[in-house]
């Protein structure tokens, strides 16, 4: 961490700031210019509070050399972290397809797709019971009684499932779920990551429209500070001022969040374009780029979905995806297994 | 709404999609051309699903020519609201300055700043007792013993308080508080803004960093749906490209906001720059563009605050700050009393 | 193009605007609301001045629902373009790789690298001798003389070059030049792209850093509408609130440009991410999302290059990323020959 | 500057690093930590040039502590820069509007609103001869004679006048033009700026729709380099994920760049928005931001202007944004003289 002095800062007050810095456990070299005079500090930084110090009359910047997130760091953690889920391995060479349905409708609907994507690959079966909605006057998901069609399924196909939380207080509700997601707007409730991070569950975290990696990662910091090791990071694109498609897949997240960290990373290609006809084109890159898995939206009848009907594929477009992607793999060096 | 059928579109199903919408209770214009054909949704369409209507086979795209909000629309509400928090105004030429520190620490603190704004014109004071912080190693408030402090200081001075809530459990210790503060970060937590929906307390909702104006609105609409049509909105800034400034205060949102809907819209200036000297600048900004008021923090130690402290401006610059800004009021017709 | 008029129009002007309309040989569809009126234009609406319409005061808004650009356009074009450059295909399955340097520096270097990036197979060597630099201080390139040491290259190998153009009275330089490259930054320069359209050389366009995918093709629509019709697309990344890469590539706008545009695509991994690891991950999921080439940056020296040295990588990993990424084409059916 | 050099770098190459740094006449101070070394550079940074240092192998990263700009530069120019341009002033107190229509079209029309604005207490006339537009098919401006007619106006009213230039190339039909306009799209348009940094006239130079406010003072940077010192800033709205305006009116840019240089800036409400409607309150927040000018669109009748309608006010209305602003200015300190 470097700290920038101001011109014309008190002496007594920079000698304060060094002692406290030094209190902390760092060491400090200090750098007297003619126009500034820079403190650099030596050590663990990451507890430090960034804010804290910028706030101080005599400094003019902090600028961070280091990163401010531990856990998961890949420094401190050379060796890919392989996700166990019910005997489902992702990261370090496995890759997984996680699909299903936007929103859970019925017991067929949900039991008819895991059969139709297990059957073309996919281990682990997605479906949104809590449906978070713009509007309030769209549908906002079956809720309790979807987790229980998903549970249904699960029963039938084997397949551990996936879903989303809201609200920390539907936690109960979520006994059976293997993997719960932490959805785009909730990527920074923090009072959510940290309810989570006391679980024995993994958790998926998907990275907010608006945010850096470096804040995916703090908040996946916020689940591992909390005792909670197994989390999956997942892109599914951002906020650009490009209206082509929903969002912008930011492809290059995938090897960047591979060098920053050690934990898997997966891609969503359906929420990323909102286009159906994307989903096979992106999922191919996503391989191609190195990432860990997928998560494909796949419904038996998108033409009468009650949600987010543009951009999920039917289970024979699925098994093309699903067959070109493991082509893919050969040449990276992963495999679905 | 303008429904735009695809070329080759089967004509049972375009027959099917017709009678659909007259069902709702919507009349169907129908314009066929070479290339595509158009359907023109004639009536109330804001409970239309328009996700619904795309993933349907034939069609090509929806656009929307209304508002898909009706109890936050201006079209429906000529009149500016009023908002009235234990008589304090804001709205329809009532402007008010919301004041007072990042976090609460002491009772001292809180109270000594609470009468400092007081003196300088602020008629509500605003304090953090849950802090969202982006680091689970940074100060996250002093949580119900932060409500505790503000309570006894709206004791000493008067002022109604204002106050961020993270999430809904939270609800019990927040009697006191007079306007609960939804954060950007959780401004598309819906589930949240359905419970606050329910309350009779003012509700200020500050845009989400990546949010629209229309999805601003949105959120409005959830708690106004719910019963609450108190509800205050706050631009604080969005995420830009941008780095020299922590955030860009969209000032256009200002305007914009006044023409689209009947809401009370304030300015929080010192979120929107991160920065203290721009606080003076884009208040005299914020009240020239036509704001119901502005949220600034103030703090009488900004060297020693908890966090934020560089955006944090003192009591002696808050007074110039607030001098400069009734001046700029009488200008633009409106008043702070 | 769909019109809405205000509600209170004056219906003298809303008769004249109609006839107006027809005389551009349109024909309208009416639809009268309660709320407001409809104007739908059935035709061909491509040269129709928005903006024009926009400024009427009866108007509320124009919505497009066709595109603005018509030689570009897949809808009336639909088979892929081939581009062909002294025998060397790119689109409608022919993919190919430009590589070079990122400025051109002396004879031995520029030949040495177009020997070795043709040994891994690219058919096509790049290298700037005009540079544009955000500083004034930084390396300019070596303008004229660059241009005469590519063609050196040329002869020396065979290899067409690719080389971008800054300003318009720099063309007599360029006759040697086989693909004339429009930079970023050049995008809009409408004069330029005119005075290019008046060529018989291929166009390679660079989306702008902002610029959406339709302003790109009404910028291959400037050139194509001057009379040539050999432009390349090129997605070299855009400007967002990321900043861990340089600029986010958008991967999507490769299959979202194949829908929209018969032209062919290419992605240039080198800008797009600025970090030479990048480059090979990016490389893959460029070829497998669909694109028709690739645009690398290759030194012989990187340590030493003279400007953009963090990402350009080494003829040895250029070799790979060539190998890597023929292995992919064979799945989505392209091939470099 | 700051570089972090990589954990495992050879040590001949760093040593080797610090003496090619010392060579450039800067200190270097060294801090050796265990997980990083990091080098301090101490003196004028400002033509290092990042990108080659960021190209060596052993570097980690590179972090700017100064800025790369200095004619431009506040901190080596403490007194604002007045520009003088026939005797009207803009910057240090001197507030001015630039008014005048998007495109001149006619004697009449140009002599009208120059007369109309004068009135209303614009001291400078603008007006468009070139024209940049997104489509080929749109009025591309009168050109050459455009300029003619704003040259009669200048001798009918007294108005300098300000205009767009978009191509070095036209630069002779520019001489009776007094403030030359660098377009957004322009603005990184070195070869251009470079020509316009050898004239004695006043530039204008408006921010890029994705430039950062480092990046608008580079391009200062090059004109000022070049020997021309008179230069002014514009912010004009930047591209953002917001539909609901053209740009986004980033209103911060205006304190932020005085902090940053000593050069003029003015605000185009006119084009940030899109909107008439909104160039009134703009144009006074503008003012309280502590802007040096404005820049705004008046036309006589926007109802049939050739382009820009929708942003364009009347005089009339102009007359009143020009009253307002000047009462904002006694609040801040400026006058319009």
């Amino acid at each position: 961490m470097i700290i920038t002095i101001k011109k014309d800062a008190d002496e007594k007050n920079l000698e304060s700031l060094i002692a406290w810095i030094k209190n902390q456990g760092l060491e400090v070299n200090i750098s007297r210019g003619e126009f500034q005079t820079i403190l650099g500090l030596i050590g663990d930084t990451h507890q430090i509070d960034v804010d804290l110090i910028n706030g101080l009359n005599i400094v003019d910047k902090v600028t961070r050399i280091s990163e401010p997130y531990k856990n998961a760091n890949r420094k401190f953690h050379s060796e890919d972290k392989i996700v166990d889920i019910n005997g489902v391995k992702i990261g370090g060479g496995h890759f997984q397809i996680i699909a299903g349905p936007c929103s859970v409708e019925s017991a067929d609907q949900i039991c008819f797709i895991a059969e139709q994507v297990k059957k073309s690959g996919a281990k682990l079966l997605r479906g949104g019971a809590f449906k978070p909605r713009t509007s309030p006057y769209a549908f906002q998901g079956l809720r309790g009684e979807g987790l229980e069609l998903l549970t249904e399924a699960k029963k039938q196909t084997g397949l551990p499932i996936v879903t989303e939380i809201m609200n920390a207080s539907h936690l109960p509700l979520f006994e059976n779920v293997d993997v719960i997601q932490v959805g785009a707007r909730n990527m920074q409730n923090f009072e959510l990551l940290k309810e989570l991070g006391s679980l024995k569950k993994t958790i998926l975290i998907k990275r907010g429209l608006a945010n850096t990696l470096e804040e995916l990662l703090m908040s996946a910091e916020y689940v591992m500070a909390s005792g909670n090791e197994d989390v999956i990071l997942c892109e599914r694109g951002i906020r650009t001022f490009e209206t082509a498609t929903r969002n912008t897949l930011d492809i290059s997240a995938v090897p960047m969040l591979k060098k920053m960290t050690h934990l898997p990373v997966i891609i969503d290609p359906s929420h990323a374009a909102g286009i159906a006809s994307l989903v096979h084109p992106l999922s191919l890159a996503a391989a191609a780029a190195g990432a860990d898995g997928l998560m494909i939206e796949v419904h038996n009848d998108p033409d009468n979905a009650l949600c987010d009907g543009p951009q999920s594929i039917r289970p024979e477009e699925f098994e093309k995806v699903s067959a070109d992607v493991q082509k893919i793999l050969k040449i990276v060096g992963k495999h679905m297994d």
